[in-house]
């Protein structure tokens, strides 16, 4: 099956930037993204991004925004999956629960209310990532009659957008945007009894 | 198995005290409190609180710190499971994967660097609850060849302390604590493209 992994590639990861700079966050966008396309690689990677980038995968560019780019992609080629580029904890045995279910809809929800990863194998189903997209999505399913499936998975829940979501790469994950965060000074740190992520100088 | 559950009985959840006061703080903790054991009934729950709690299970009272009243526990039954209180989106395909993988310590991530359920079947394991206690818990395992696994629950992985985790609690959650929500107006909406908590009048 297509999968298609959207990528904002025009200033990605903005709420990243009290800890991460612009050059930065785009090297740490293309990280997280280098980790989702590995472990795609059997479900057929396409990366779906609003502007050029370079990755060892085939990539469509639509300068149109998220929902409007997906939908026509949607419209030309059913089934499609849609998994997300923030995704760095992302493991084999996570995609694996994904594609598992015999459903015309499988989603996966994301923290606050998203929809980080999704199985279309119903041609009408369309998406719509405003507002809070998992809640939609089920509704929309269940309003047509359509077979829904929810995975239940922190991996697959777990996209990364504030600073605070840097400590879960650091604990949970081990490839290429780990490696990054690392390498940049990214710790685990405690402090009043909660986690927190901080910089070190990488010396 | 026995399956610990500590719950802190006194002025629980303190971080949600933005949108809740203390009297509703205490009644929503005792409603997901109430839905982890009814997740939990093939289970041998066992509540372990530091203060006296009416709840439809047995009750060990230990006014020790967390850490000190599971390891006192941990001492005398083996093996024995431990899964936190504030988990209300728990259901019973979360706990079966909990307790499916034979290894001698199987530890469920939580948000933040947090461990929300352990089965333990190494009789000298102990916990440490402080500081990044899910990294200090596999090393721990790790040291002393404990054979361990990692259970991936978007599900387990959510314990709810601040206010922005109620809003899973009304997006995937479906029992007494998201009741609860609901009927003390809380509502799930979005502003600026993301999804908040918030209280209506429940009128």
């Amino acid at each position: 099956m297509r999968t298609l992994v959207p990528f904002g590639a025009r200033d990605p990861k903005t709420r990243l930037d009290a800890v991460l700079d612009a050059d930065e966050r785009r090297a740490f966008a293309e990280a997280m993204l280098e980790d989702v396309l590995g472990v795609l690689t059997d479900h057929d990677p396409v990366v779906l991004a609003n502007a050029p980038v370079d990755v060892d995968a085939p990539v469509t560019v639509d300068e149109r925004p998220l929902t409007e780019a997906v939908n026509a992609e949607l419209a030309i080629e059913s089934p499609t999956a849609v998994v997300m580029a923030d995704l760095p904890l992302l493991d084999s045995d996570a995609v694996a629960e994904l594609f598992a279910p015999d459903a015309d809809l499988v989603v996966a929800p994301g923290l606050g209310g998203g929809t980080n990863a999704l199985v279309v194998r119903d041609p009408e189903f369309r998406v719509d990532y405003h507002g809070v997209s998992v809640r939609d999505h089920r509704q929309s399913a269940r309003a047509s009659d359509t077979s829904l499936a929810t995975v239940d998975s922190f991996r697959l829940a777990m996209d990364i957008d504030e600073p605070s979501d840097l400590v879960e790469v650091l604990l949970h994950a081990d490839g290429a945007a780990a490696d990054w965060l690392r390498a940049h000074g990214g710790r685990a740190t405690t402090a009043d009894g909660r986690v927190q992520f901080n910089r070190e100088d990488p010396g």
